[in-house]
């Protein structure tokens, strides 16, 4: 899945909290109420609601409510699309050090 | 390489921007002195450098300046770790899956 840049904005800034990454990490075990996730932080209601709304936003969480309980589960889909980007750098930079590696070789060729 | 929570803030609040995305995609390619790496970004030379020291505040570059000319250096290792804190929620989420697989599996043999 490619993302657009302002997707990947919205990802990575949703990432950098260690808040939301607590939350992200709870709901990688499965899906939990507001106040289940919010029982383990040390945050006021207001502070874990904005938090869940960035993590919305960034795509990471997607949240339901049935009757009075809003019920938030994990979209790993998103998480695969934040590692996509890194993965790629990565590569980029090991297709750097292949290259790197022929040369050398090709130079020790030439030298015998 | 396990990072601490403040060093995760720093490094995805560095991935948080398509400027310094953009330098990150092109030091994967190699090194770059500050000048070839603000020469495709539409960007003041104070942006640049703003962009620069906090990419170089997240470790995800170096720089080494010799005589006049700064060289900017990505670390692949940063990259990794940036990846490795999504995978462990991606494994989460998995092994979530199989134990979900396995007990579904369970009830059908109950149920012969």
């Amino acid at each position: 899945m490619v993302q657009s840049s302002a997707a990947l904005d919205l990802m990575y800034s949703a990432l950098a909290d260690g808040g939301r990454r607590a939350m992200i990490a709870r709901l990688a075990k499965g899906p939990a109420s507001v106040s289940e996730l919010a029982k383990p932080l040390k945050m006021s209601m207001p502070a874990v609601m904005k938090h869940l709304n960035l993590l919305e936003e960034s795509g990471f969480v997607t949240t339901e409510k049935i009757g009075r309980v809003r019920t938030c589960k994990l979209e790993p889909k998103k998480l695969d699309a934040a590692q996509t980007w890194l993965a790629r750098q990565r590569s980029l930079w090991d297709a750097r050090l292949d290259r790197m590696d022929a040369f050398v070789l090709r130079m020790g060729d030439d030298d015998e």
